[in-house]
């Protein structure tokens, strides 16, 4: 593809929208990106076969150093084609065909310090993706994230499905409901959850999945989520406009930047056909590749798991006793009273086991297994688990034996409530616990409120956490399945011992009230 | 002693300030305590010789979820006596003698749930320790401190020897003043610091120095702080009245509690003679006794250090190179430029070691050793220094031989820029590379901005930091120097290899303005 450069002249004939644009077309020719300045605002635009998808909605970030959202002249664009087929380690697809055309625009504050954005746009068969990219330069070095102002105006009230947004989780019921009425339906589901949405401005999260009225399936997402914070959509249910609505830390920042640096990419993926949707690898496409050499000790796996009893009301429980005060590492364990109904029990767990070896399941789910169940919502604790200690009536050698015997593994679980500082205290002396015991995965979970108490589980830090916990556990060859942490955006190809990210309302929501499903 | 018990009919009497007072006096007999209740408010008062230490002043607690400040009865006192002699590993004495007469009075609030708290009184010859105690207790669990209300009602305008309160550092020039001019005096002090200090109120910190106008030397400051904030104190210029201020996390909760607990100990020294404040080892005597059975590895030692030379205006500095830019575990330093000014090199290093064989030194400490110090001060990074990546002009295997072959050793330096939350995620691997290469002691350091963002170098959870890192640091069997950690509780006692507490403003100011004595 030819590469099309403009430069002053473009903006002063772009007094009107878009009248500077550029265009970018999909390899089959069916989306076209526009791009161009409108008074220096960044702006673009984006169609499917001839329909609008995103109508013209400006780009743009808001730092509490620079303001970068408009007075720009454009100084370069590049365009490239690019076309590769690779092999994930594991998936519904043994390949996965990367084919795009790009166009990657340098703008420029030529009166503010020349200050500097990239933007690059990917324009796949199946989508868009773009992201900001800050380049290393003279007068910016630290940045500190005040707003994205990226929008996606929307051609009509469309049919929508999506749940509010939330800067600590994704467990609510769908709403399905054209734009104008999502407001109401999402106040019903959030009084299902157990405490409140924290942002203040009406918003919903992301995957947002959207149906026009001519037929056209559109999904608003983000892919690569690294060393940012995640984004939900602030939603304008009158005219139809969503806009980026970054998770901020608990001081009001919503992220902190060292230049060079990139944002996520944004995606919108588009079609007629809704399984379109389901199947595109876009979100994959935009990772980077696969980080580790050896790749041979990820193998995705089915589980079965002591878990569902403590559920159903049938009166299992995680914990050993009722000594609800326990403090791990304090507290004697051997000294407890057992409650009689703890599930994680030797002889319980065996049972699990012969039913996995029977059935052809991989591996058995333990939850339950270590101290510290008896008070685990405590946010007021440093120490909520301990890692390395199962309760005294969970044998670890003769578990690994008797599992080893039969061919099944045991799972781990690592239940951090959300106090992540102390996971990555415990983490190494954890996940070496795992290898000298024969586990080689783990269930991760972020139940209730973050520790370090500055964050969120959407927020900058907790995202450098999971990713943290996915490369710490390659390092031991362990494969993670992380609940309730930040929602995937596809880094499992970058880190494919990621094998799962639990971040929906899931099945253990049938023991509390159920969930209704919307068409 | 005999135990005395109070009741309600100490209640009904005790309509007058201290009417219903209990008295404990030192085993001396130089000291005396009273303490009663004053319409329900504990409050407390120290005589000294017959003069007055601290007047008439209240004692308790303000819970988010419990007011524990009034409406109490007293409903037990337990008086004890206690005299032994233990051998500290290292220290001014080979033997301290722990010599106090215990009051140990519990108070409930009948009225609301009987909840209780217990108030202990240790009155040794040299001062008095007092903390609160909160039982196990059926009404309360998590508790969320939002004050201390611990008063020190002063008996006049006593010359005071004071730094600004902050919740970040003491590394302040010292006032001495009247109480009612020492505002005047920290403000122009202030000025002398870098960065603001973070109290709105008008606070000093602790250890406070004081004298009265007839000789008496009374030191405020407390032992054993573990699991709580630091304390502060606010101070009443007119009133003469001093009150305890906890230090908040950002989010403005000042401790997260879980019952049984108790505060740190609240102390006062008092002396008629100077000399007595300094040789009192009533902070020691107020911590727990040594938790390690083998304290054989642990040996105070004299060290020099590569580290003045980047004060002086010399040129040397921290950093090899000069490329600001650089990020640990993303840069390759092997590539960077080096600035030719870098002291942390094999052959300066060398001559460091040469000069401490020959006049019997017992280590070297190398500051900028490790790849990060090109851009420390970075609080908007997550990771700002590599714990196990010398720099290319640093070669630890032969200074380490080098140095083992001259009977030096070589002194690890972790500077963390604050970022506790990234030491503590790299600290098993910084431990065992110390260990792997032969350093047996560390100087820890704390500048500038704390993450996890929540915190202040004294809030509760940096406190809990601190203790991780000394007694991780003891599984491997490593002596910890802090610098700029919260100042010093006496917790060298329980954690010996906890060598020093490097958190008062150093020498390191002479080469920024110095600091000017004060009488």
């Amino acid at each position: 593809m030819r590469t099309i450069r403009t430069g002053i002249l473009g903006l002063l004939l772009g007094l009107v929208p878009l009248a500077s644009a550029q265009e970018l077309t999909s390899p089959d020719g069916n989306l076209q990106l526009h791009f161009g300045l409108d008074n220096g605002v960044p702006t673009y635009r984006l169609d499917y076969k001839g329909k609008g998808v995103i109508a013209a909605s400006r780009l743009g970030l808001e730092m509490e150093e620079a303001s970068l959202t408009d007075g720009f002249t454009q100084t370069d664009v590049q365009n490239i084609s690019f076309d590769e087929t690779w092999s994930p380690v594991w998936g519904e697809y043994s390949r996965i065909r990367n084919h795009y055309n790009e166009m990657a625009v340098t703008l420029e504050q030529k009166e503010n310090h020349n200050r500097t954005v990239l933007l690059r746009f990917r324009l796949f068969n199946d989508g868009l993706g773009f992201r900001y990219e800050l380049p290393e330069q003279k007068t910016m070095n630290y940045l500190t994230v005040k707003d994205e102002c990226t929008e996606f105006n929307l051609t009509g009230n469309h049919k929508t499905f999506c749940i509010p947004g939330d800067y600590d989780t994704n467990e609510f019921a769908y709403t399905t409901a054209p734009m104008s009425e999502i407001r109401e339906g999402m106040e019903k589901n959030l009084r299902k959850k157990g405490y409140e949405s924290r942002t203040t401005s009406f918003s919903v999260q992301t995957p947002l999945m959207m149906k026009t009225a001519d037929g056209l399936y559109i999904n608003i997402h983000e892919a690569a989520l690294v060393d940012y914070s995640a984004m939900l959509l602030n939603v304008d249910d009158k005219a139809f406009r969503l806009s980026a609505h970054l998770t901020p830390d608990k001081l009001g920042k919503k992220g902190y930047l060292q230049l060079p640096r990139h944002t996520p990419w944004r995606t919108v993926i588009v079609s007629d056909d809704a399984r379109d949707i389901l199947a595109s690898q876009l979100i994959l496409n935009l990772n980077e590749p696969c980080r580790f050499e050896d790749t041979s000790w990820i193998k995705p796996q089915k589980f079965v798991g002591v878990w569902w009893n403590m559920f159903t009301g049938a009166g299992n429980t995680w914990a050993y006793s009722d000594y609800y005060k326990a403090k791990p590492g304090v507290t004697d364990y051997t000294k407890l009273t057992p409650n009689g109904r703890h599930a994680a029990n030797t002889a319980h767990v065996k049972e699990y086991i012969d039913f996995a070896a029977e059935n052809g399941i991989d591996a058995v789910l333990v939850e339950g297994w270590n101290e510290g169940w008896e008070d685990w919502a405590s946010y007021r604790k440093d120490c909520q688990f301990l890692f390395t200690k199962p309760y005294p009536d969970f044998d670890v050698k003769e578990l690994h034996r008797y599992a080893a015997a039969k061919g099944v593994r045991i799972m781990m679980h690592h239940e951090t409530s959300a106090n992540a500082a102390d996971y990555e205290r415990q983490m190494d002396e954890a996940f070496q616990y795992m290898v000298d015991n024969g586990y080689n995965s783990v269930k991760t979970g972020y139940v209730e409120y973050v520790i370090p108490r500055s964050e969120y589980h959407s927020s900058q830090w907790m995202n450098n956490h999971y990713i943290h916990v996915v490369k710490r556990a390659a390092d031991y060859k362990i494969m993670v399945d992380s609940h309730e942490a930040v929602r995937p955006t596809g880094l499992c190809r970058t880190y494919p011992n990621w094998l799962a990210q639990e971040s929906a309302r899931g099945g253990e929501f049938e023991s509390m009230g159920g969930t209704t499903p919307t068409t």
